[in-house]
């Protein structure tokens, strides 16, 4: 399965009082990883896969994170992501971020492929995921 | 166990493009409500009672959310949070968010007690949580 | 001129390693004070007031802040928030954030009354505001 | 004077309810922009600079952010950023922010160079700007 990996810088704004990294800001992280993961699938920014594909948004139903060693300001991490698995209409997302080439934080994503719902474009409605984007992952 | 309950209105810096909240908004908001409850245990905000116990924070092993219905901008949901367990260092806690009187997201935090390493303040290590503290909340 | 108060906690959230308020938070803290002083002045959610009113938003076009003291984490601080001036498409707020009563932030925004463009509704475009609306900040 | 110039996708968590960023985010760009010109002006990160020069942090005074035009999810804008002009303890920062090669941000940050007071490590206290970090940004 294709998976992607990045660096990012730990910025003032990502840190708190003790001087590490506020953990929800690694959710955060982990969004814009997994958003990198599909750009590198599909050849296109999310937000051109979200129009192609006339869908909303891929909403989390669920999140996990295990934090094993903090992180600080200006440190270099690395973050990698992969799917771990693809179902009819949600998919799982492993995140790994490295400190110093040592496991720091370990995240999990289940997400769903959404639509608009058809009686009422103010909901959302969960929708199968195309092959095609599948197939992308599995190339 | 002690529980805390409280209000928060949702607003347009905890929303996304998709109109509802973004997720690692929700581990801000439990932070917050645990926080709270700690407050309401003890009487002292969270930032005296780092003071009056030397800690340097309360910081995260494993964070969880499960995302049940989507909360929208304006939205007024209620927070319940409550201390599932403590251990000799470390506790659990769990969140329940509702939107209209439904669970809208559920939160599972394990954190530490944390102070100052006694070799190097520039490092953290765990220390057990005070008797007088677990006191209180199971009072 | 009608002015709203509102009083805030500062969270863990809101500060950084220096110990203080991340200073981006004030603009975030002075956005819900706009909007809670909409809400006091129409009696309508924001969220309600933009679909009552067709407005897809009020974005800034300026935003200023004078930070003249800092702001810990536990502190409550309380925002006071009024209209400085009313133009034909835009207007001008203008906060005050105290803590233990005395100024410690102060801001200015220019916002503009915003609907989707007639010809393009991926596009945003300024609307006159309705006297309605300037009349129940007057009255 | 030295300037600096660096790149940066716009995500998901960075925009609003209105598809577009929310403005204080381009106070958190700002922020980092301003350090990254300081490491490149140093040959140290901003974490080695504070603890090199025994510095708290270089809070703002003054911030101010002109919006010219929107910028959205997926964007990638480039951030021009030079120190516009020294004082004895203070520096004003000139950020510009573009967006397909336009003038969409401006940003203005007034800092102080601050460390602990010698009296109460609890307080900050501005310092003089070591000549050295100036010639830097001269050179």
């Amino acid at each position: 399965m294709l998976s992607n990996s990045r660096t990012r810088r730990i910025e003032w704004s990502d840190c708190d009082p003790a001087g590490i990294v506020f953990y929800p800001r690694y959710f955060s992280m982990f969004d814009a990883s997994t958003a990198a993961l599909f750009e590198k699938a599909l050849g296109m920014t999310v937000a051109q896969i979200f129009k192609h594909f006339d869908v909303v948004g891929i909403p989390l139903v669920d999140a996990r994170a295990r934090f094993i060693n903090p992180v600080w300001f200006c440190d270099d991490v690395t973050i990698e992501t992969t799917v771990a698995k693809f179902r009819r209409a949600s998919f799982e997302i492993h995140h790994r971020l490295f400190r110093n080439g040592e496991l720091a934080v370990e995240g999990f994503e289940t997400r769903v492929w959404v639509g608009r719902h058809p009686d009422d474009p103010a909901r959302m409605k969960s929708q199968p995921i195309p092959q095609e984007i599948i197939a992308r992952f599995q190339g």
